[in-house]
């Protein structure tokens, strides 16, 4: 789909809106309201809440498989070591997150109010993602370099850490965006103990 | 309060509720409905949707501080080391997780919907609750037995990750609860990386 400059304005207000009242709480007048337009001049580049619903978190899902793509890309892929892969997709996944805070927030929680048939369909995306993360994990835990751990439980330990991110940080806080994607990378590094040596 | 069997009931449905479809995608009728009695005999137990959202969240707050309280005295308290504490308080706050993990869902995701007085009240309590973490993890890292890393970011990563479980943990898969608690304690521990030998 071509992105216009309105429907980009668009998403950004209801991303902005969902993430403060929840899609649920957001109707599509809040959205024409927050960008001083007609209800029904909005329709002219939307057809539903739903239909920006999905844009916002398809779009989310393609950065962050992107992102992740790239980033298992620059480290030499599966002929680097698993510490460095999961380095890799975990600063990976924090940048989309900190780079644009609201749509990440609609990509963690408001996915749920996806139709049935798209949900369905995000979720299967969503798993396909963690399971980079279990992977590597799974890799790690079978050549040694990382402590024995559950490989499912230990993706979502640390995938929910760093969503989390979109409940709490402020990037105009003491904890710069770059600060932050390292503090985290170290933090889940060390839970599933990499050793030092094998990066 | 006194909590009847009836309100406890109540409660519990409204939990799940909650958990399901949101604060705001749950009606007093749906309550009612759930527990299979007539609205204007749950208004006999409850003023309001809000009432029973607050009494969730806050016997769900005394839960966590008094386990943490538990916790903290069971390992010595202060005179433990801070890899014991952090190890105590982490356990705690997952069993009260999975103890009842759609009471937790609620005190997780729903707390934002309490009214503005109560939920100043409670974000109040969740930053003292949250402050115990920072402390622990403040002193293991003065004393070199945790990595050095800021106790703000590393509080809310870890408390962010237990929180996860409400989202995903299912107590009748493959993992049972003891055992999801004890994986939550070693990431956790690792995160931060207590020293083994500081135990």
């Amino acid at each position: 789909m071509v992105e216009t400059t309105r429907r980009r304005e668009i998403e950004d207000a209801a991303s902005s809106l969902f993430r403060e009242h929840g899609y649920s709480g957001t109707s599509v007048r809040d959205i024409a309201r927050a960008l001083d337009i007609q209800g029904a001049s909005l329709y002219a580049h939307v057809t539903s809440k739903q239909d920006v619903l999905w844009s916002i978190v398809d779009k989310a899902a393609d950065r962050f498989e992107a992102a992740a793509d790239a980033a298992l890309l620059g480290v030499g892929g599966s002929r680097s070591g698993p510490g460095s892969r999961m380095d890799a997709l975990v600063r990976a996944h924090v940048r989309v997150v900190v780079d644009d805070l609201e749509r990440a927030s609609v990509f963690v929680h408001d996915w749920r109010s996806l139709s049935v048939g798209r949900r369905v369909e995000m979720l299967a995306r969503r798993d396909a993602y963690e399971a980079r993360f279990r992977a590597i994990i799974a890799d790690g835990v079978a050549t040694g370099a990382f402590a024995p751990v559950d490989p499912v439980v230990a993706a979502s330990y640390v995938l929910t850490a760093l969503n989390g991110i979109v409940a709490w940080y402020r990037p105009d806080g003491r904890v710069s965006p770059a600060t932050l994607v390292e503090i985290y990378t170290d933090l889940s590094r060390r839970a599933v103990r990499a050793r030092a040596t094998e990066h």
